[in-house]
């Protein structure tokens, strides 16, 4: 069910902080936590020695919290952006894990309860009830799904694709960094919700193959090969109704340029951003054809949406129980590797969501 | 009902082509009918050595066509745009006019009917009830309403604000171009539909004193002023949900800095591009912020809306009539100045709707 793709071993020991940042040799045990924290703000792309991590020992849920040892962890792009401001220095980071609570002092939660919360980058968190998800496990659907196609991922997709672009059975569609987390379960359920013609632009031929060969689009390309505007016309022909864009600068042009009359742009942030805020990619020269061409380009950030879950998951368990949803997802193993998964995850190593694992 | 602002007389005697376009002196008789020409393609600005009057007997209408005598003639931006090629040349042009049916050969047409067409830039049109659109009359609107609120302009001004910006009750605004024809439309159709705090641009103070002091606008600046972005904040510090953009370039790029989370932005075509189509203006360098901000960029066609224009009609009639929508129309009188008030258009000289009118 699960697809593990793309993971280089030697990243592990290229850019996991083994030796200055970590001192003590990472043996975990029942009494040992180690959490990550932000130890600078990284000066254009960030790197492990910007991380460090903290041994300390399991905390204890005091009243009203839970303790919740934690499974699977999500790294996202949005975290690169926070790293820049919203991440506090010499401080647990946040972000969304998945993780069994082994302790609690919530009325709300019992011990076994598997929850969702945002008190990731640490094995243990304590939770509330009031700040986390009980999940109700979908039988046949894996833990992981919960934060790839089911997780704010996969409401990225699904958001952008039915409630910003208002995809149409039949209409044709671009998907921008198709290779990655929201990509591969946009393209997925794209299909599933009978989109047309389907491009994806990726990072690398491997990707590209990946994309047609595997996830369902009709044509992709890598947008090293050239500037993407031709690329994209050469894969789209006649042009497409609804983009999902997540890159920005050149993808955005060639979107606006690709797009037919009527046509709907889906903007879902723009990894390519984070790592020059304050030089933005150029703006799409073409910008000013949305006015004959009617288009619609229309940013949106996945926490406005939240109350499209549910229905995410009506569309998407079925489909994932019979098979016709696979995961795409790359799963790191170990936490001690979670700053390297981020890393790798900005330089695009992942094919699907990245996510990290605790060793089962 | 009608105000008449901006015009200078001199204009005429300037750039109507009396003389080198014109050999014979006009003299309109019962037998004469003046047409318009372009007869070459410009070079950014437009003269009035690009167009020409050609004189030629009143037409005769054939079998299953109607002589119109045109009473009046709408210049428009997007003619600018046309006679970069749309606009043939050496034939009569097209535009959005205003006459009555004075011999009709069209069972659809009978003398005395006042029909809207296509076939302006001309005294006499010969139309057909297909291609025309006879008029219901209401009592207590002026016909020139027919060309400018109630026209293709206050089309795109109501289709801006309610079906592409979708304007509520209490939401504050922004218009660029506020004193043109669709923007004085605007305002006053965003007053009557509850908008909140209106900020308008134009391009003079004795422009900028009209809409606060007649068209209702709370605050206004000349974007000559200084940058457009630095104007916009100072006249609305807090934001605004809604812009109706009609010139791109700064002003988009300010009115993407203006926008509030959630804000949609209307854009009706880009008046500041039309005299220089291989250089358009620079794409907003803060498009990205569209994503933080999930903001919605919507270019239109107002021809893509057509079937909005009974929903208009019943919204703005009773308001004409009861005197609380009151027309900006500047007015040119004579069918021989229509060149020199299309490129007065276009150099913004107009207040309101430009219209040319048939002496009575």
């Amino acid at each position: 069910m699960r697809n593990i793709h793309g993971w280089d071993g030697s990243i592990d020991a290229a850019y996991c902080p083994v030796g200055a940042a970590l001192p003590t040799v990472v043996i975990m045990t029942k009494q040992t936590s180690l959490t990550v924290h932000q130890t600078a703000r990284p000066n254009g792309f960030p790197t492990a020695g910007n991380f460090t991590f903290v041994e300390a020992p399991v905390p204890s849920p005091g009243p009203g919290t839970a303790l919740v040892e934690n499974l699977y962890w999500s790294v996202d792009p949005y975290h690169r952006e926070m790293m820049d401001g919203d991440f506090a220095l010499h401080a647990p980071l946040e972000g969304r894990t998945l993780g069994r609570v082994v302790a609690s002092r919530d009325p709300g939660l019992r011990e076994g309860d598997l929850v969702l919360h945002r008190e990731g980058w640490r094995t243990h968190s304590l939770v509330t009830a009031a700040a986390s998800r009980r999940l109700t496990e979908h039988p046949g659907v894996p833990l992981s799904a919960y934060l790839s196609v089911l997780g704010g991922t996969g409401l990225s997709a699904y958001v952008g694709l039915t409630r910003i672009a208002k995809l149409q059975p039949g209409e044709d569609l671009f998907i921008s960094a198709a290779a990655g987390g929201v990509g591969t379960a946009a393209g997925r359920f794209a299909r599933l919700l009978g989109a047309g013609r389907m491009v994806g632009s990726a990072g690398s031929a491997r990707k590209v193959a990946h994309l047609v060969e595997r996830v369902g689009f009709d044509a992709a390309f890598d947008y090293h090969d050239g500037p993407v505007g031709e690329l994209l016309a050469k894969a789209a022909p006649d042009g497409v109704d609804v983009v999902l864009d997540g890159v920005g600068g050149d993808h955005l042009e060639a979107a606006i340029g690709a797009a037919r009359e009527h046509g709907r742009i889906a903007w879902v942030g723009a990894v390519a951003q984070y790592h020059s805020l304050d030089t933005p990619p150029p703006a799409p020269r073409n910008l000013f054809t949305m006015v004959d061409k009617s288009i619609r380009l229309e940013g949106f950030l996945v926490r406005n949406h939240r109350d499209a879950q549910e229905e995410l998951e009506d569309f998407a368990v079925p489909h994932i129980r019979d098979g016709r949803l696979p995961l795409d997802e790359t799963v790191v193993t170990g936490f001690e590797h979670i700053v390297a998964a981020f890393l790798g995850m900005l330089r695009g190593e992942n094919t699907g969501k990245m996510l990290v694992a605790r060793p089962s």
